[in-house]
């Protein structure tokens, strides 16, 4: 990839424009405009009561903090305007806004305008494979070359936001780009990792979505046993984490063909455990809720993690029926497909976990 | 290595002598008397005290639950009845008693009698190495050939005696000897996984000792920025983790000559992370109370990760001096050896992480 003008800006002098004001891609403006960026976020359809709230009070909705002096608000309608001059553009949308983005946006993106996506997960290919969204993307704007990076990483956009201590992976093919947009949003407490490798960080990214509702699920246990609002317990956790170590490890090495992003991955993993969403599943369902039950439970939270995994069981599903995998080597996996594909109740095969791992010591 | 009449002892008549009545090898008493064994828990000279109240009241002091009946206990001038016929051995000494079990229980120990250690940790071999304790005991049982094999994996005692769902690695150079040991003590609580790379299994559980105390300090660090009791915070718990499985993974290649045994040593982690001691000693460190006041705080309380760190820092740093690694590939463990060995404030080199992660795919 040839470097463009775009590249050579200072980091002082980037115009940042973030599409899609969720809560990663709007914490996001936090460390670009602190880095003194002209920054513009701009909503989606879906977020025109957000940015009515961000014009009002310098302030998320969902944030505890206002943003930083300066950051521009821009409605859907404005794009044009919040695109002019633009050095790098930020997609903040999440799972469910990946059409929306292929379709809008991606033809109005210059071929020379890097982008960075917030966007977590991975999507079928179309001929039994999975693909991260960089890659998807490139497809729907093919024969149009487009500069599609990405983020990964344990990184809660409150913490974020609140300056604390952040490690994440910039991804992407171009050396160059990273390491500029490293440049442009790094701050000391926002501390950014480079890698080539996007299909190794997504992967990571995606894996870790479903292994999250695996770890929650012994909470929900332990409740089941212990009584509600019992002490956590940590023994079935670990073993729980350890086992999706173990998967992990190996899918990784299917999808990405090696396992490189592994601790990227497990660091996401454990953050994913302590945060909202996913804990709250895994645990309504540790606690002998059915499926529907537990996602009526959450109504009004948007949660990815369910689609996310059901198109990466579906996809190792088929892959065992064909002979690539065996699905016994992943029971952890295999059973949260049972549990939130075909309905089957919440319980963890532990035995099976002690019958697989690891098969290069086995005697 | 032959297989001998007791290996064949049926799995409901065995008789398994503990030695050693701390919390883990008193924890082991649970699962060996449930499955109907002949269980005799020895105490040490250290464990007088224990074993008279276990007479007393069958409870260990520090546990919330009776044993189960029929759990015999001895004082250490009664081993000899204690082992008689013995067809398991478990030694539940921690790392300082090392030296007592070498030169107490090693010569006590016919060459056909198994024995399953709990204890945790690497010792220097002499020439510059570390070695597991099962290997260490073996040279200085030499030339008697003793069938020495340990537990390892994500177990906290007082969870195993609430029955809570547990998974552990038994490892040992004997498949048979192995599946024996699990047919004894395997309960539908006590998941056991067999592994015959005993140095990856002990180096796994060294390392996360240390690890555990780097993931930690930043619950000092977050309480330092945010006041003490402040909610936890999880960007930079996770960036530490995920650090720690990085440095783990290529530690675990170097001592074990593989990483097959990581997601074990990753569990470990997990629980230690949320156990008392090392939780305790890394969070005072992070606060910025330097060692010997974060030591003075916690006296009274054994802590054998301190000890187990030293020697490992020590030796990389040894091995560094020869170029055999690069510490700067292992930021993490390099800063513990700063903060525990040199005195020096608990920071963590955040930046440091990501210059250095993953080599293999960095721009």
């Amino acid at each position: 990839m040839t470097t463009t003008t775009t590249t050579t800006t200072t980091p002082a002098n980037a115009t940042i424009t973030i599409v899609g004001a969720g809560m990663m891609g709007s914490a996001l403006a936090f460390p670009a405009r602190e880095n003194g960026h002209t920054v513009r976020l701009t909503g989606t359809p879906l977020d025109r009561d957000i940015i009515d709230t961000c014009r009002k009070t310098n302030r998320h909705p969902k944030f505890a903090k206002d943003f930083p002096p300066g950051v521009e608000f821009f409605q859907i309608d404005e794009l044009e305007n919040a695109m002019r001059d633009a050095t790098l553009l930020i997609c903040g949308v999440s799972s469910f806004g990946v059409d929306w983005f292929a379709d809008h946006m991606l033809p109005r993106i210059p071929e020379n305008l890097p982008v960075l996506s917030v966007t977590k997960g991975l999507i079928e290919d179309g001929a039994g494979g999975l693909i991260s969204y960089p890659e998807h993307w490139q497809r729907r704007a093919a024969p149009r070359r487009l500069r599609l990076n990405a983020v990964g990483g344990p990184c809660t956009s409150y913490e974020l936001v609140a300056r604390d201590q952040t490690v994440v992976t910039f991804c992407g093919d171009d050396p160059h780009t990273l390491r500029w947009m490293k440049q442009l949003m790094q701050r000391p407490y926002y501390h950014i990792a480079l890698s080539t490798d996007i299909m190794g960080v997504e992967s990571s990214v995606a894996l870790k979505n479903a292994y999250a509702i695996g770890v929650t699920l012994t909470l929900g246990l332990n409740e089941k046993i212990n009584g509600p609002g019992a002490a956590p317990h940590y023994n079935s956790q670990a073993a729980a984490f350890g086992q999706s170590v173990l998967e992990m490890q190996k899918l990784l090495r299917l999808l990405a063909g090696n396992d490189n992003e592994l601790a990227l991955g497990i660091g996401d993993l454990y953050v994913t455990v302590f945060g909202g969403r996913n804990r709250l599943l895994g645990t309504l369902l540790g606690r002998g809720l059915p499926l529907d039950a537990a996602l009526r439970e959450l109504s009004g939270i948007t949660l990815e993690s369910n689609v996310i995994i059901a198109r990466m069981v579906k996809t190792f599903r088929a892959w065992a029926a064909k002979g690539i995998i065996d699905l016994r080597e992943f029971p952890l996996m295999a059973r949260l497909g049972e549990i939130l594909l075909d309905g089957k109740p919440a319980e963890i095969p532990w035995e099976d976990f002690v019958s697989h791992a690891p098969p290069e010591n086995k005697p």
